[in-house]
């Protein structure tokens, strides 16, 4: 891999005990750069969609060379696949409102913002075509898009059983299912637009499902 | 429009009383030339997928012209969208099982064969992209989705309110949400296997979303 100086500064020299360090006098990736690209790659999005999408374009919005880019992601794939783990994780703290009702409610009105934001809309479509042509992609997905929203069911989950408002034996995976294959299915299959009152019959009814237990053995 | 010797018959002569008929001698489009076209879409998606799909490509395997395909659909996007709206309402009676589990339950059936079918696992992805980027276009795949399965979610709903299994106010809408969305999520989003016990806990779990009703006004 080539450096480009345009594009690389200096190390710094090494603070006395950092936890993780680049090698003194090694090439760093500047941030700036790094950013750049990254909202590039959002306007990009918005404005062609992903399967039209081009390194090159994305490069020519972020004012640099395609080098620059290929040297943080190896495809445009993998670039998206970073932007939306980042996203994923950064939407989704876990609601501790101190009662299940509440915690539903809150990941709802989250998740809805979610799904409008223009980088959800416009690249989560094309990602799922991905994902059904390529297992590799499919894999990928799902770590960038579940993993965030696993740990969040579970955080909800486990807390409303701390309570003593859920009985024990819900799977994540089933809580989730619950949680949020409604509000997906109406915003990002129908397309409809959610409105609070919509949300909040839809957090009273994934309660009363959740309270049901895993059903009988 | 020409029409094709080869690709028309001869109108019938008229019976007697017939409710709709051809004019006399106007040439009638082959209905196994159609069927024919009809497989050889669906061989084409599950080998190359829609995105790559092209009318010259589904004439070649239907061993037809491509006029042939022209005449019966204006492209190749509404092909698909009436292959799968015919799709959609063969896959989905009304269950009408006597009980809501049941008939929940048995609509949790169909619509996981639904989603597993090639058709649907590899066609509804591009549609929603399709649907993403140009609002005609989303309309049309909620007519070609949607339409049978509000039909269905309506039937069930009023069954279950007729036996007073569920309170009233109960919109189709807010019923397909929690009867479509968990399962969709699961096959369509995370691709993930469902098995026979799944499908027993989240039909339990829909049931009782479905009971706690519209929620407090």
């Amino acid at each position: 891999m080539t450096t480009d100086p345009a594009d690389t500064v200096a190390a710094p020299a090494p603070a006395p005990t950092p936890p993780r360090r680049a090698p003194a006098g090694a090439a760093v990736l500047r941030e700036d750069v790094t950013e750049a690209i990254r909202e590039a790659v959002v306007e990009e999005l918005a404005a062609v969609g992903f399967s039209r999408m081009s390194i090159e374009g994305i490069a020519r919005r972020a004012g640099v060379g395609k080098t620059a880019v290929y040297r943080r992601w190896k495809s445009k794939l993998h670039l998206v696949l970073d932007l939306v783990g980042a996203f994923a994780e950064d939407g989704l703290p876990v609601p501790a409102t101190g009662s299940l009702y509440g915690d539903v409610r809150a990941l709802l009105e989250v998740m809805s913002h979610v799904l409008r934001h223009p980088v959800a809309s416009a690249v989560i479509p094309d990602l799922l075509v991905e994902a059904a042509r390529n297992p590799e992609i499919a894999e990928a997905v799902r770590g960038a898009l579940l993993d965030g929203q696993h740990r969040m069911a579970q955080g909800i989950v486990g807390d409303a059983v701390a309570r003593g408002e859920l009985p024990e034996g819900i799977g994540p995976e089933h809580a989730l299912d619950l949680l949020i294959g409604p509000l997906y299915w109406r915003q990002a299959v129908v397309r409809d637009a959610v409105t609070p009152a919509h949300l909040d019959t839809l957090a009273h009814q994934v309660v009363a499902g959740l309270k049901a237990g895993p059903g009988p053995a």
